[in-house]
């Protein structure tokens, strides 16, 4: 096997794998990169057993042969090389790796001991890879990393007539991004770890889903991934979102960030870093008070709704979270003091995030 | 006491302190930022009881009264704030922080308790401040941060007829810059932790030194800080600069830099990361060895002295630390295969790194 490729388009592939595939684990086998050759190029593939996922490189190929290195080194060493081009050769057991006036040998492993990865060739449906992306990651952050429930450490997606929708949950708080979709796929849970490998891996052009038992399989033109689903039931989360809004605020989300950052640092880190939020008479007044000190900022909003003044607290972790993808206006809407509200875009956009309120 | 000061001079003085003052402390008063007034503006000061600083920032003060504060909460408060310009006041036990919509109190601590800090009016030598930042820097690297030996862990200064010489050493290298400077300073050992917050204090102008009883005061026209000095007797590090130079080669800092760390990829963590240095007919070869492999990188080189060849291994670490400091091209002049080297700019400069050889 001799090989051609570019060092650009080699590198960017093993960037992906070299995030999926463990730099150490109790079975060794794991730590390689399985690399299939034709004569069109290279497709590199690597599993953590939670994610299995496959890349295509193009290169020019001799005498293709296929074969496994460690993943992490043979990374690193392409991403040091000083030239454009690397060529790469099996001699034996080894892996010559030249660039520019650098040649190193990387010594191959056992290319049949390798667990067998398989990807499914049709395609149940299809969704926008770029869609798909921005939604997962503007609900990610609801999902917990260590939650005692599993469902909570999933994103789950939903399929609607028109559209789809991406939910995720810690039981304190609600994400939830729609966005345009067609064709009738399944509901299913996503780990919301392998859902930040799918944001990465999605760019544009098409995610083509394959449904397997306990499995998605997603094809994008670069790469292919298979992810274990999460079995359970996701909460009823639209029995909280409040339907009863009965005062409305709107204001920049930027200002909003940075006076909840401000007043934060003196917030009570036991207590839930708890904010105030007063509204009334077309303004709204953060307030924080710890041990150090207290903390005020009033912000001009423009004001809606029944009711002329409301008063509420929420964690001030949890509204910066539940701004972070929201841009231009924010749209904050509230059913009481002591029920959940809305944070969402003033523009719509899809975006919603319910949250609940501390005690009074 | 009320002042007016602009955010950005506030913020910069508190974000020197912010690096000596403690976070926690088993002592609260250390955590504590000292605030002195007078009609002209705010003296900033702080302890770690290693380093004391003390930095001014102008300001328009009614009433001065002098005050201390959380040192960690009140930059952070500062830094957040939205507006430009900050208003200050002591209302009884309060400081109140406001700025555009936004209004901080903080608790103020007991003035009288906080040890007193104090800074020398006059100076014995003066040096160029922008030149013992950059000699101070280049040499850092060598000095160890937990070397059993308390020399290591400091960084020598040498005041010479019309120069002045920083060297730190962890047994295994020695760095040195000689930068030009006149006075009749002392010979003394800075701790290389509190050389780092010198480092990033002096910016232009004259660093001005005061001698105290194990202790040295350097003050610019910003700040003024006490320092700790080291006792001891620092190694007689002339003897290991190699004078019989057999072998000498010149080439880009950056090209040697890049390859040693593509090289070292595969080296042996565990043998000191040992890359081999393989000099023949204008050509660097390095090698580097390890479990999974073996790498060689060839680079060209404009070779000088006696010996028409040799073959040394050096730590790759210790390598790129020489030529960190390095710019445009570097010289490596070898005196043999088990003896030291010298890395140094092509050009002068007045720095050099000398460094042990591993065994062949």
């Amino acid at each position: 096997m001799k090989a051609n490729v570019t060092k650009k388009t080699l590198s960017e592939g093993l960037s992906l794998l070299e995030r999926v595939i463990p730099g150490r684990s109790s079975n060794p086998l794991l730590t390689a990169l399985k690399v299939e050759t034709t004569e069109a190029g290279l497709t590199l593939s690597g599993t953590n057993l939670e994610i299995d996922l496959s890349c295509f490189v193009p290169a020019e190929v001799q005498q293709p042969q296929n074969f496994v290195v460690p993943a992490h080194l043979f990374a690193q060493i392409v991403r040091n090389l000083g030239g454009e081009l690397v060529e790469l050769e099996i001699t034996g057991n080894e892996l010559s790796v030249r660039s520019g006036g650098s040649d190193f040998k990387l010594q191959t492993g056992d290319i049949e001991a390798y667990p067998p990865l398989s990807f499914p060739e049709h395609a149940d449906v299809s969704l926008n890879a770029e869609e798909l992306a921005k939604a997962f990651s503007s609900v990610r952050y609801a999902a917990s990393n260590e939650a005692f429930q599993a469902v909570f450490r999933g994103i789950k997606l939903e399929h609607r007539p028109e559209s789809a929708r991406v939910v995720a949950s810690d039981g304190y708080r609600v994400a939830i991004r729609d966005f345009p979709a067609s064709g009738d796929g399944r509901n299913l849970i996503i780990p919301a770890r392998s859902a930040d490998e799918l944001i990465r891996v999605l760019k544009d052009g098409e995610a083509r889903f394959t449904y397997g038992e306990g499995l998605l399989s997603v094809t994008t033109d670069r790469v292919r991934m298979n992810l274990k689903l999460l079995d359970g039931d996701f909460p009823d989360y639209e029995r909280v979102i409040p339907k009863d809004i009965k005062l409305q605020v709107t204001l920049p989300a930027t200002a909003l960030k940075e006076a909840v950052n401000r007043v934060a640092v003196l917030a009570d880190k036991n207590a839930n870093n708890r904010v105030e939020f007063l509204v009334s008479e077309g303004k709204l007044r953060l307030a924080a008070e710890g041990d150090y000190g207290r903390a005020q900022d009033t912000l001009d909003v423009v004001q809606g709704g029944s009711e002329p003044a409301m008063s509420l607290a929420f964690n001030a972790r949890h509204v910066l979270d539940a701004l972070g993808p929201i841009e231009g206006d924010a749209e904050l809407l509230f059913s009481g003091s002591t029920s959940p509200a809305i944070f969402r875009a003033a523009g719509g956009g899809g975006y919603m995030a319910v949250m609940v309120t501390l005690r009074v």
